[in-house]
């Protein structure tokens, strides 16, 4: 149903320089910038403006996989705008160069991508004279709706609210137990077998076993690439809770409705099978995620999920600012316990790209848990979303919202609506119209002068 | 009498080491900046912090320029804390290379500024246990008033609210006409006789009298110096218009009380009067603003003020992000004419400094007129200042108070008391305290985990 819509509905690929450093002036080079905008319903003078703050990837990825706004557009009379986000997609500040070292790589920050949505917006309204007093309203998913969130509040003269679908805000340290996330991922399956992989792979015959029951694309050779093979397993099982959707889909990978239910029939362990059995049970089910149209020919495990997701861009900023403690102990959750250690993960860091992450910055500029003099924005979490265990999941005021999706994956509520959706998200949506509707209608006027007396 | 309360009140210099650059992760340096702290009112625990944010000088200048804090500590019960800014006094990043180039320059930013105040509370809180959950109000006059604007705008987590002292919020492109600053000016003066040092200065022999009358150090020679002189001049009546205070003090320059009443007396403007009468009573007034003690020997045009203040720093940050545009029609004031023109300024600064200005940056960071969104500041402005032109000096809303002070010059309310005070300054600190107690006794409790249903 996506392509219908966007082929009556025409999408503009617009590109604009921002300064590649906004709070330095040493650097004075600008850098040209991706936005998709699609104006068709838009009603002139000052029809609202839905803005897509854009994460970690390929712009045209998120727009085709957040139906939810071109939905809604027409009944808003809204413009769509999705901006990339600065070092993805076609956005690269040094071209090809970007990555190339961690001084090219200095200016991927999240303040520097809400400064270009900024810069952007004010553009839009100085070029587009009939936007001028159009509202803005931040729209994003995961670590975009974690932009949205912060984008109202450090910008709240820019955009009047924002909805962060499933946005770990929490999800850094000393904020919510660093377990959680592996615990959701617990509930939706059960327990992997783990074990099971150290007892068949401590002989060579084991590993070749396991190598083509797997199908890999190359086999394990070496203890590096069984740890290599555990994290991908173990990616798999987090990938497929975030992508738990109720009908056919292809957001990480395209997979069967209710993809957790299919894989949990091959992973009917029974604590008499043998080892080889079990894991038996584990390569079919991980078929399920990473070949279920059958046009694999092998699995590949240097990778869990759609190419369109920029990992090294990512695992750059977890290596600075977006530090996320992950915990796991083997009891509570499914997987071979694996303390947070946050030394082990700066040298890391420091090792891949020169940095160290500072593990308080984001608390401190982000607010961590007290945000309650924010206002307008609307915090949805999925009950099946392993990153649920990092969003808001309760009011805090009557202004910033927790709307809770018991039967949702990861920002199922940002997807084209769909007939096997849960009535849980039909509601969600449906509560988030509402919203918007009344920051719409409440927006204050400020005064450009003093008033006279 | 500021002295005695300082003896009775002992005051602590400390040194923290903050992240050179907080928002890029490769210069990963550090550097030692200063902060006082006075804690002998303090009521532990929770007694609030009340926050000087340090602006363009030495911060034990403005420590010793602020008896408004020391004067209500203890019944607040309050730790005073004054926070150096980066690049001024003894917190230069990077030691007498501080202002070597624009390299070095490069971390001198208002954003680094706040995010340094934001780290030291933080900081604070996590080694002073019984600090923990005491409220912060931020305290700035002038350019520090628009740091504790700024604070409470972007850090609500970090500070309840904002005490903005004559804080030109408003002085960037297309918020507030360029003339009004000097139109202030003129209104506490009349006029100052620019076109008789035309006359005067068009003969060599009327240049050496104009030097000698003037008691200047170096004698005027080209009209490069003219140029310069006649800027000092402006610049002298500016300062006047500022600390225009009703007792003797010594903030910019030791002065009488009310001086420009003193200096008016010398500028009694008959037209009939000569060049030579009306400039010998111009370099009488001027006298009053350099000369008051009777201790310098000559008139030096390359300084308009104390030591204390960094103006290298300033004149950077001026040509960068803090754009003031400022104009003058020689109608409306009694300034020669001159025009803001946005490029040749750009172009000095590149000259100077080797950077560019962002003219649209400092209103899309930090609001600009649009600031409704926010919470819990008083800006507080004096009738008599020129910088009232560009403040906030009409509500917004309840919890965005402007508080006029008719008979007060620059930040006059975050000065010692007074016998002289006029009831105007009186009755603004009043309400500021009023207003501080309303905000520490309604700060929110926000919960750090959530509310058992």
């Amino acid at each position: 149903s996506k392509g219908k819509l966007h082929s009556n509905f025409p999408l503009c690929h617009v590109f604009i320089s921002f300064q590649i450093d906004h709070f330095g002036f040493l650097e004075d080079g600008t850098f040209k910038q991706r936005y998709l905008v699609a104006d068709k319903h838009w009603k002139q003078p000052d029809g609202p403006i839905l803005f897509y703050t854009g994460n970690e990837g390929d712009i045209t990825w998120f727009c085709n996989n957040t139906g939810f706004m071109w939905e809604i557009a027409e009944e808003f009379g809204a413009m769509l705008v999705f901006a990339e986000h600065r070092y993805y997609g076609e956005s690269l500040p040094f071209g090809q160069d970007s990555y190339s070292d961690s001084k090219h790589l200095n200016y991927l920050t999240s303040e520097q991508a809400l400064a270009d949505f900024a810069v952007l917006i004010q553009n839009l309204k100085n070029t587009i004279p009939r936007a001028v007093h159009s509202p803005v309203i931040a729209i994003g998913g995961s670590y975009g709706g974690m932009l949205a969130a912060w984008f109202r509040m450090k910008y709240p003269n820019v955009v009047l609210g924002a909805l962060a679908a499933s946005a770990p805000i929490w999800q850094f340290p000393d904020m919510v137990p660093c377990g959680d996330f592996y615990k959701i991922v617990t509930q939706d399956f059960a327990r992997s077998g783990h074990n099971s992989i150290n007892n068949v792979t401590s002989t060579a015959s084991g590993l070749q076993w396991l190598s083509e029951e797997f199908s890999l694309c190359a086999p394990l050779k070496s203890v590096m690439d069984i740890a290599i093979f555990k994290n991908w397993l173990q990616e798999t099982w987090v990938n497929l809770a975030m992508v738990d959707y109720p009908y056919e889909a292809n957001f990480l990978q395209p997979l069967p409705p209710w993809p957790i239910q299919v894989v949990c029939k091959y992973l009917g362990f029974d604590p008499t099978v043998s080892d080889y059995q079990l894991l038996h049970g584990v390569s079919q089910a991980a078929k399920v995620y990473y070949n279920y149209t059958g046009s694999s020919s092998c699995l590949n495990i240097s990778q869990t999920a759609t190419g369109s997701l920029g990992l090294l861009g990512w695992f750059y900023q977890a290596c600075t600012e977006m530090v996320m403690p992950m915990c796991t102990d083997g009891v509570q959750d499914m997987f071979e316990p694996e303390e947070w250690n946050f030394q082990a993960f700066s040298d890391e860091c420091n090792a891949m790209f020169g940095v160290r992450p500072r593990a308080d910055w984001a608390g401190i500029v982000y607010g961590g848990k007290d945000i309650i003099a924010h206002s307008n924005i609307i915090f949805s979490n999925g009950g099946l979303d392993p990153w649920s265990a990092g969003g808001v999941t309760y009011n805090i005021t009557d202004s910033l919202i927790s709307i809770m999706i018991p039967d949702g994956a990861h920002h199922l509520d940002l997807r084209y609506s769909n007939d096997n959706d849960p009535p849980s998200v039909r509601e969600a949506r449906a509560l988030e119209v509402k919203y918007f509707r009344e920051w719409i209608n409440h927006a204050p006027k400020t005064p450009r002068t003093a008033p006279t007396p």
